[in-house]
């Protein structure tokens, strides 16, 4: 096999949508084409590896293989690099349509971010925030809400009783652990409607599995909590701002981090590239897209397994792998910014933070930048989702400013713009955060989670161990499958 | 749009490899291939409707839109019509690989296999047959194992509440019972850990659950289960062979049901042709397929959820479809066949059937289409399919010969002949009997289980309302959405 060097190769052999169809033939279809055809073979573009999917993960196995001399094809289905990290723009601000924090733990993603060029702002939790639940509202300063008496004796017991077994958890073999069966039969909601001590804890822990995994409590197993909560340190780490997943959210917004890499990545991105087969034999792999057909030695899938599973394969994946993927669907979550004028939550003491009953039942302040102007960030998930994604985004507007107004009154009836994203709408990621694999799916099928078919590596923050399901464990999975690949070529 | 004859057309329209191409490229692709492109739109092949999908309800579909006169093109992935129905052969008799039982209530499956000339047997309960579960060993003869009296007072109670509940759904609406979202949000495994009367009853009650859906019964909620026994008439139907859905066997196959009927369909049946693309506008709907493309007015996709979400749509689906298919994997079987000289377990007294622990867990005995010859057919389901379907069949054939030696003593020790399919790594079905909607998937997006989306209609046994996962099923099911379209034409 003929290795091209990684940029010297595209403006000549980027092939033509002629081309393309040639690629994509069997030599009988090539013959029948006629002498124009003849030539075609040739067009395959011949790589190392070929990496499918330019969100982080992808973007940052294609750099890491490419600044250890490999050559890369790195194939995007979308017309932008980004995967579940967007840009959007409200109010003349550039905000992030997909994930926006940083926690203390997350190294790697310091590491890169830094290494961009980025920089971090604190997220505000100066005031006070609001939980309204079950009957229960109070207002509270800081982490942790100041609860009555009781209700503080069940929190706490749930959370020394989540915390003790998640870190038993193995994140590299959640099926492992000797009680992995039990956990795996019971789902969330059963679970915590029988353990939990109040009806406003069950509701408070409910609420916090949608919050964290943007998926109904119903829809995932215990033991797929206890993994997320181990995968990402902790379930108090998973839920907090200061010191938590969402201490810092990144100046200018966190989809700069695959955008630019994507960016330095040059001629190797291929955007507009969905990819339909991946064939392998004994020699390598061919990746058969709309827009060219690319050969390599080996091939990372940087795509969540509910996006992989749509590819075809030939030969067949094994059964394990499929089933796995059958019975790993994507969270669900709606992100809404709404822009005002003047931060007046600020004004009212309030923190921005709320959580309550709704459709759009989590905010968030969001400093745009630290330009002076001011959002609120609204969350849909699980359930909600569903309920509003095929709405337009108008009607979406409509609701969530609604909403601001039932929890703030009506200085928040006037936003001065407004932008969303429905991620169970995106035709190719179909969800978000991350997989939220089905109960039964772990004990049953985990054993083909991220472990390599042939030439076949997976990637993506689904497949990670460590932050599953956020950007730091994209880039931790991008790192490992690249090393993976490395290993071999 | 022309709207060619169903009969007329093939011969002399059926595409080149070239014409292919053609048929699959945009228009500026076209341009880019020169004036030998320029004919090659007409090679597009319009029909009234498009079915996907050669199983029993595509078939069926076929069929009722072509006998009222439409013209139907009929696209299979496969080299071969039948779907989950499959021919297979030990010992020189055909036998069915996939689906093979007749029960009372079945009527269409009745009608129509009648008027293809087919015949039944009588599935044998001459004998004793063989439970030995959770310790508790024991032969019995006639439908219900006469039980120590309180595991007979635990399981009519058992029996009662699922008939009770069941009897309560709306089979084509089942999120709609007053009591669907706690249904929805327990696994059948946590539902009979805690509400069966004991030990045995639990292990009996999960293992039916297993036997019945081929699932594990952590993978699905209580309402699944419920939905699936009010499809299939009530729980007993579904467990028992005289009077239920094991009660009769087809002579020579249940698989020529789907087979005959495709051969009727003639050259509207397009083998070897999976669909990639289904691109509806505000005219019609154009099929891309491997072989060819196909206009119509209306498509008929007749595979499950879990194989239709990989095709592609343009415009995407909706995100509540996608999400329900995201949660709706395939259940997991394996059916080996064991064909032996004598059938041995009659002169020992018993029936064949034995359900037991262990990977092959079901057995039956199968009288070859009464030709004298005889084998017992045993089923793997649910966990025990992953443990096995990635391995040879002389493996699976090993293992599934050793349990029946362990069940009748060496007298099972020496078959004449074996075959087995493993549905979960059929490339084309990756799974059976049918779909298994995962827990919280009914409330959240049952919606769109089998509701059109513009031009598409859904068909397949899993789209059933009735007799869902059976071949009844998949017959009422095409025929359910044949009207759908006609009505529309």
């Amino acid at each position: 096999m003929t290795i091209r060097s990684k940029n010297s190769d595209k403006e000549t052999t980027r092939p033509s949508r002629r081309q393309v169809l040639g690629g994509a033939l069997t030599s009988g279809a090539a013959v029948a084409l006629g002498g124009s055809a003849a030539a075609q073979s040739n067009d395959i573009q011949s790589v190392d590896v070929v990496v499918i999917g330019a969100g982080a993960s992808g973007c940052y196995a294609a750099r890491e293989l490419s600044r250890a001399g490999h050559s890369v094809a790195l194939l995007e289905a979308d017309d932008r690099a980004g995967g579940r990290l967007r840009r959007g723009e409200v109010n003349g601000e550039p905000v992030d349509l997909g994930g926006q924090w940083w926690g203390p733990g997350q190294t790697l993603l310091d590491e890169v971010s830094q290494g961009l060029g980025l920089t971090r702002l604190k997220q505000n939790i100066t005031g006070r925030s609001i939980i309204d639940l079950a009957g229960l509202k109070f207002e509270y300063e800081g982490e942790v809400p100041a609860l009555p008496d009781a209700e503080m004796a069940a929190f706490l017991e749930g959370v020394e009783t989540i915390e003790t077994w998640a870190s038993e958890i193995d994140p590299q073999a959640p099926w492992s652990h000797p009680r992995a069966k039990e956990w795996d039969s019971i789902t969330c909601t059963t679970w915590m409607d029988q353990n939990l001590g109040t009806d406003f804890i069950t509701a408070f822990f409910k609420f916090a599995v949608k919050g964290v995994c943007v998926v109904d409590p119903a829809q995932i197993s215990m033991l797929q909590f206890l993994f997320y909560c181990r995968s990402g340190q902790s379930f108090v780490t998973l839920i907090s701002t200061d010191g938590g997943a969402q201490q810092e959210v990144f100046k200018g917004g966190l989809f700069q981090v695959p955008q630019l890499m994507a960016e330095a990545l040059g001629d190797a991105v291929h955007l507009s590239t969905p990819v339909r087969t991946i064939a392998q034999d004994g020699d390598g792999v061919t990746v058969t897209a709309e827009g060219g057909t690319w050969r390599a030695k080996r091939v990372i899938v940087a795509v969540p397994p509910a996006m992989a599973q749509r590819i075809h394969y030939d030969p067949p994946l094994p059964a394990m792998r499929d089933v796995y993927m059958q019975r790993a669907p994507m969270g669900a979550v709606i992100k809404c910014y709404v822009a005002y004028d003047t931060p007046f939550w600020r004004e009212m003491g309030y923190t921005g933070q709320v959580f309550f009953e709704g459709d759009a039942n989590v905010f968030f302040e969001h400093s745009l930048n630290d330009s002076g102007k001011f959002a609120l960030v609204a969350f849909m998930d699980g359930e909600a989702v569903l309920r509003w994604a095929d709405r337009t985004e108008q009607e979406r507007r409509d609701y969530v400013v609604s909403e601001i107004v039932r929890v703030f009154g009506q200085a928040g009836a006037n936003p001065v713009d407004y932008t969303d994203k429905a991620w169970s709408a995106d035709q190719w990621r179909r969800g978000g955060y991350g997989t939220q694999p089905t109960p039964g799916a772990w004990t049953v099928t985990g054993e083909a989670w991220n472990r390599p078919v042939d030439r076949i590596h997976w990637a993506g923050s689904d497949t990670s161990a460590v932050w599953n399901g956020y950007v730091e464990g994209a880039l931790q999975a991008g790192k490992r499958a690249a090393q993976e690949v490395a290993d071999l070529l």
